[in-house]
């Protein structure tokens, strides 16, 4: 299973309906494949001007670690200089948070990942989710 | 006038619809606002990886400089050394060929930029305006 | 409402009349307009030399996320290892404290920011808004 | 004599009155002091996003060299690859064209320099020596 421009669509808009069904702030919503390349990307009007950046760098981390954003959070909390190495060599594209969704496959295998900002953390998680879920994908928070 | 979610949607989809119509490689299309930040970005199926930068390197040179990418290929290849010095105060992110497309109002102000990449420059420029045009606004190549 | 030189002009002024007025140290005063880009700056004799890049890095980080300065200095102490993150994706040029004034239309989209620093926060602060109320505009500290 | 903010005013003033007069574009001044520290700057309703970043530029190269844009120009002509290696040790930061124009003392001393851009290069220097001569300050273009 990779992640095709048309599943990204779909978690894209999905994930955008759900932040508006939730009546979040204004979101913004990247899709990554396993290379941590970016396939699909949407900012609502409203959203401030660097929410590309933001997006991307919850997801960039969660590919390149193979961690979602809550272990990664979890982890820049422990071992705060480890994050900040990581920063180093990923050249300070890595945000630690969540909403950086990791896509798996059954066999654990790295897919993408999501990267969702705009409102809470936590809520730009659920709505990462709710786009993945639509796409018949499974996420990891 | 400004470049909504909802134009940029249009943009991408109608712009990608004419790379199909065309027979054109997979395309890469990416719109930025007034003030070079990206509201949307489609990457099609079997592009290559680092479409997304390039893509976005096309249209960040028209927004910042005001100048489309027929001319600033022109620049380039009239003065290198200038179109390298902007690069360097752009951090590297200007692609000065035909595929950035300035987004003008009537009065001529900048109001983005489309960037296509995929096929040759001159393709990309038309699968550009296709979808600058479907989506009512005006394109300088 | 966009941020025009005659609205950037007034703010710069009046702001550093405000920091005679108040006889604070010399103070530098930036405008940026709603993509993050220089409209005016102005660095009163005496100022330090790197006072430009402290100035644009308060209200840089304003316009790019949407937040003001207090609220960026809330979110760098209670989780320091997110705003670092958020400077790695935006190159190192956000400062995360007041006096990096956020300008909004009624409805809540960002126009632009105001940068002033020189004197305590809280005082680049109060000089910001002298500027921002006489140019006509509304202030988020 | 130094490159008080007073002087710097009346050159971006002046600089931008000459371009009215004249019928330019829109121009953007920046004026750096002898540390190559901006002073001042605008940039003119319509001018393009990026402006500050070049006008900053030209004069930054001027400082940092001693030497105003022309003859960096005829450097970058003659030997490329100095003006490139110039540009590493100084971050990208130097667009070596006219526009650029370097202000001395009459001992030769560098006091600053101005930078302005937005017409054809030379009309560009044309607008920056008006105003440096409003200010009573000798340019080098």
């Amino acid at each position: 299973m990779i992640v095709t421009l048309k599943k990204a669509r779909t978690i894209v808009r999905k994930a955008l309906e759900k932040g508006r069904a939730l009546e979040l702030k204004p979101l913004s919503v990247v899709v990554l494949d396993a290379g941590g390349h970016v396939v699909a990307f949407e900012r609502e009007d409203g959203a401030s001007a660097g929410r590309f950046a933001i997006a991307h760098g919850k997801a960039y981390g969660a590919v390149m670690l193979g961690m979602a954003g809550t272990a990664q959070m979890k982890r820049a909390e422990d071992q705060a200089y480890f994050m900040n190495a990581v920063n180093g060599v990923f050249g300070g594209q890595v945000v630690p948070v969540p909403g950086g969704v990791l896509l798996r496959n059954p066999k654990g295998i790295v897919l993408g990942a999501v990267g969702v900002t705009g409102d809470s953390s936590d809520n730009d998680a659920i709505a990462a989710m709710a786009g993945i879920e639509a796409a018949g994908m499974t996420g990891e928070i």
